[in-house]
């Protein structure tokens, strides 16, 4: 549903209705956050042009409705669902109201995650997600991780799905459970597929999962328990380090660099806490586009036979990467490297279909963690999408969106710049890694008000650290109307 | 690939290779586990009817692939293909070959799932799910748990994937991620069938997942830690003990009564250990067939109060159970209690579709775990099956379902008695918990030679300890062939 962008008189709501149900949506699809403080009285009614009362009205709906809460003279919080907090007294409430004159040591007025800081719960980090998934408005999301669906159309899509859905078929993936390790003909066609990008495999070595997600997901339960450290590439994908840390783990972020992740650190880590895993993005590193060199390739896996560590190989953005991109899996023939990857990035998001290509002796019990997950995965759906790639249409259809990518890269870059932004990475793949010289959490509120979702820089950081960066998708930002928009809103907060 | 179930000279392979392999494929599968002993030379020579040095030959092939080890004066040991195992010495095989003459002091021949005894680890415990994914032959699997895919078929089936996946839809479902919680619709139809059955939640409380099996990992990853204490009922289903097992949580097995679990030990439990969860199958239990009656269901739900524990209440067997079926999730109104089901036992095990339905307060932080593992579920299943439930098509496919099961169930009860076992639990639901006389470990590696996978009562036991008892699946022992089978292989036994 698109977000009313204006608070307008017009409607049949009242001011203070569509202003605390902005508040209220937002909090519920976790954009902000447990702990999070809404803007002062003063500063919101001054960013929606509307009276201080309307917003005290508003906050005192939203305190009714028990999702904020009032804290004496600090000012209004988003509360925590989950645990059962205190409705907030009168006195309390009118402090709030009144915490202008006196700030709070943190006082900035960044709302999305500043809570995160505060607890580093599960809760709080998996939050982040959520706006990724929250269509703030009908407009290209600059925020996105995916192509837009229009993109991703094809004709022969159909066609496969006609094909496993008819006549028999359909009953041979539908009645009885598929094998364990997903179905054999897309895992053949895998093998065959990983072949080409130089990492031979048996077909045995693979096991199909619930989107690449899952394959990480089943690596990290396989292969750590609770406590046991972890090695991470920071900038990176918020939802690794919010399942490690869900599931226990200690994080241990290691510096991204353009060419591979920051040795020095990892052989710290290394002798410190002899962590048993490195999950690693070699190739269009989510959010700078960086690409591993076969150099750094080499020394990340020397370092991994001298301190016995596995390493999972995030490749995700395999299909719009040059076959001859370097990667850890190809170097090191999958002996101590688990090479993940799925078809979100480039045909069916929708499907869930990842998978993983371990070392043989640890095939067996990956595929146990599986099992227990979820025991087998949708094989219909699975055949699919093997008859996609094996008659080569994935192939030439990847190959028209590596060009339109490429076009629509060079558009992007040329409207951030004019619009003032800096590439802290050179721009490569689906992501621009951006310098806005603004606080990027504040910034993605105020874009949310016009209908624009952001990734802030802070989504990409263990620590949630406020930063001026953000994550561009090259795809869903090639519209002027979006930077002009952007441009006044930095222009504000200057 | 049904199993050759006799070794014969007239194959193109010689006696050792065929009995190397079928050692070498029931290691793969699991159905000999990694620490379990093979037989005797001189007891596997008798039972397959060839001569020692065959034997020899095989289990020397074995050795040589690296599949089993040989220990000094204790005989052959499948080996755990995770650890790199120093290859066994000549001379300790020798030694194992002459192991006749100094038995091990746990010198049972049973193989399937002693390994599990001495480890007690999660591959251990998890391998044991492997048999149940295993067609040991083309006849029917008395160990299998789920109708057999005939008993599935339905006309609508093809029709609701027909509408899903034609036109527009395909891509509406393919091209961009679903919804976090789950197709809307499904989870609509979901909350009406709920209503039915006396549930009363609204379609927010409820999340889809990639079978019933996701929803209960989604549930005790979000309630519990590592080490939390967790209580489960025993005899029950191997997964849930396994999975438990392997997040690192301590299993408390609470034993299950006819009426319902045994409330002294859950008291017992929660004054010593303040466990946080309990799971329980209220109706048809998995092995027994219990139904919880509506004294227990109040009795459980008033020591939850007492002791602040949540429920996790898997409903697998709903379609087969009337709706007057006593519940916990409907005494309770879902206050503290989880309400899991699925339709792999009704309509499409390959789809992967089930849910769950959580308190409001929960629903929030289950989503986080849901989408931190596999992100969203594809909606394009979800979707068919919402029209299937939604037309009433599946109601009464159900109730086909149900007649046809009490036919067999009858058939099958006869068989059982007349082969002299007895049921340890009165005949209800899919299953049978049968006492046989003869320890069933043993009994289903003999089974297993000719045809039958069976599921023996240790694989429903937290310690794996053996026993006696094996669950029957009704709809898959009419066959009084199979029945002929058991009754000799178990006067040989005795």
């Amino acid at each position: 549903m698109a977000q009313t962008l204006m608070l307008t008189r017009t409607t049949s709501h009242s001011l203070t209705e569509q202003l605390a149900e902005r508040f209220a949506s937002r909090i519920r699809d976790r954009l902000l956050l447990p702990g999070a403080r809404l803007p002062s009285v003063r500063e919101c009614a001054r960013q929606q042009g509307v009276s201080p009362y309307t917003v005290v009205a508003a906050y005192d709906q939203l305190l009714a409705q028990g999702l904020v809460e009032a804290r004496r003279q600090r000012g209004f919080f988003v509360r925590d669902a989950a645990q059962k907090v205190q409705q907030a007294t009168d006195t309390s409430r009118h402090d709030a109201i009144n915490s202008e004159a006196k700030p709070p040591a943190a006082g900035r007025a960044a709302v999305l995650g500043e809570g995160a800081l505060d607890a580093g719960s599960q809760i709080n980090a998996t939050a982040l997600i959520r706006g990724m998934f929250h269509q703030a408005s009908s407009k290209p999301q600059p925020g996105s991780g995916v192509f837009p669906p229009d993109w991703l159309e094809t004709p022969f899509l159909a066609a496969a799905v006609r094909k496993v859905t008819g006549g028999p078929m359909l009953h041979e993936h539908s009645l009885k459970y598929g094998e364990p390790k997903g179905d054999p003909q897309l895992r053949e066609v895998l093998a065959q597929r990983l072949a080409a990008i130089h990492i031979p495999v048996s077909p045995r070595q693979i096991i199909t999962s619930v989107g690449a997600t899952h394959a990480l997901d089943i690596v990290s339960r396989t292969l750590l328990k609770a406590g046991d450290p972890v090695m991470v590439e920071e900038p990176g994908w918020s939802v690794e380090f919010a399942r490690l840390t869900a599931l226990g783990m200690r994080v241990l972020p290691v510096p991204r660099r353009a060419d591979g992740p920051d040795l020095e650190v990892m052989a710290r880590y290394c002798e410190t806490y002899a962590p048993k895993l490195f999950v690693s993005v070699s190739v269009f590193h989510n959010p700078t586009g960086y690409c591993l060199s076969p150099g750094s390739a080499h020394r990340v896996l020397q370092l991994a036979q001298r301190h016995n560590f596995h390493i999972v190989e995030d490749d995700t953005y395999s299909h719009i990467a040059p076959e001859y991109a370097p990667r850890l899996s190809t170097l090191d023939g999958l002996q101590r490297t688990i090479y993940v990857s799925g078809f979100a990035k480039i045909l069916a998001p929708n499907w869930r279909v990842g998978f993983l290509a371990a070392p043989p002796e640890l095939v067996e019990p990956l595929l146990d963690t599986k099992l227990l997950a979820t025991l087998t995965t949708p094989s219909l759906l699975e055949r699919a999408l093997a008859l996609c790639i094996e008659q080569g249409q994935l192939r030439r259809h990847a190959e028209r969106v590596r060009s339109r990518l490429e076009a629509a890269r060079a558009r992007s870059v040329k409207l951030a710049l004019a619009a003032g932004c800096r590439f802290a990475a050179e721009p490569a793949g689906l992501f621009g890694w951006v310098e806005t010289g603004v606080d990027t959490d504040v910034l993605a509120q105020r874009m949310l008000d016009a209908g624009y979702l952001l990734a802030p820089g802070a989504l990409f950081h263990a620590s949630r650290q406020p930063c001026t960066l953000m994550r561009i998708n090259f795809a869903t930002t090639q519209d002027a109307a979006f930077w002009k928009t952007f441009e006044k809103v930095v222009w504000e907060m200057r």
